[in-house]
């Protein structure tokens, strides 16, 4: 199968730790998020973009695995995945590991379209679709 | 089936809020730690005096669902279940409303417990499973 | 000097805190937000209800003094002081205490009043005054 | 008069945004935190290997001026300076410019060193100030 990937890094900082001296589990959703933006901007399309055009992406769905922690300063790559043509939905999946390779985290989040003005859901613009083809298997 | 059940209020401030006017999806996190951490309180074994006796609970994992935005200034109500007797793990399931009633959210965080000397997993502290026994079935 | 007060209590949780085991430094605006908003919805004035009038308060300026670490799972009591009847500006001014009373930290916040439509600065809105006369001196 | 001065860019992501449309003023600590952590990084003088050494740097003081808002996908850049030698105290002054090059924001952040084992202040390691010597005045 193919399917689309990107990568980005992130320096874990002193405002995402906790007191166990790990990234606290609420933070990961910023590491997705930054994960998915940077992804769709590699595709030459910006989340911004998107917005400014009148359609927004709320999360619908996140699940998250924490496999081992992620610590102080340490420099985690963020490997985002989309394996399926986004209709109604976009799935995102996504890989954390730190600079020793060590898989520490997996997550997906679920987002849906949505149209600004008549806050009703809508499918994911052409533009998109069209940017993702060339990455995704028939 | 019974089960153990509490319930807890939250209300939403600005810093919680993203520029969609919405509670921002990884701050439910925030509120799941919360609901879980009042419930073990209400069972008369805070979580803070669980550290002090040299164990943490850990994320393992994390499920969310976001059926509606929670907005600014609005009081959510927590509710947290712990359904199963609790061993090396514990799951519990969150319910979040706004002061209509309406169901905004729901989660299921599994934590597990871990020796803060060995840094090796444990199971559930006998007191913990005494407190819980009467509220959960046979 | 009389002037306006009013308290309000915060618990300190784990998402507040850093590996050091204090809550994170960055994490004491939001409580100077809460005790503002508690601090206006007392006065029978709720911030929410400012902005549903088309005016809002964009922060101007912070200055705050850490003496000592709020660390997790306190209740801190954030009191919060109007002392200048506002005009252009109005200035908050925050103490917070443990439960011992000891006090951890102290804060200045200066907000402008705005109105949204023409994004320009206005004057403190009348109804915000006849609220805080009674509380403050001549 | 010569001082250090170092530059280092952050993005502003969703999660730092308010329903305002800005970057929550709360989470500029977070953007300082970041310019000083990449200054002394810069120096060849890592927090965390201080901290491995057995001093912290706790915040004493931080004073924030809010400008014009820091808006979501922007670029700032974060400009960190130390105009004076520490002693038992460090301050890092802060600017933050967006892509246009237009002051959003400034800030002063005063830290001091203390000795993890007997959590006492110390003073400023010797390391720190023969790596900052050659940027300061005398």
């Amino acid at each position: 199968m193919r399917f689309f990937q990107h990568e980005h890094t992130y320096r874990v900082c002193y405002a995402d730790t906790d007191q166990m001296g790990y990234m606290y589990y609420g933070n990961y959703a910023r590491l997705y998020e930054i994960g998915r933006v940077e992804a769709l901007r590699s595709l030459g399309f910006p989340y911004k973009k998107l917005e400014e055009s009148g359609i927004m992406m709320p999360v619908y769905e996140m699940k998250t695995r924490y496999l081992k922690p992620a610590r102080y300063d340490e420099v985690i790559t963020i490997r985002t995945s989309i394996k399926q043509r986004p209709a109604a939905r976009i799935v995102f999946y996504f890989e954390l590991m730190n600079q020793e390779g060590v898989l520490l985290n997996t997550g997906e989040v679920t987002l849906v379209f949505v149209n600004m003005q008549t806050n009703r859901p809508v499918l994911a613009p052409a533009e998109l679709l069209v940017r993702l083809q060339p990455s995704l298997s028939e």
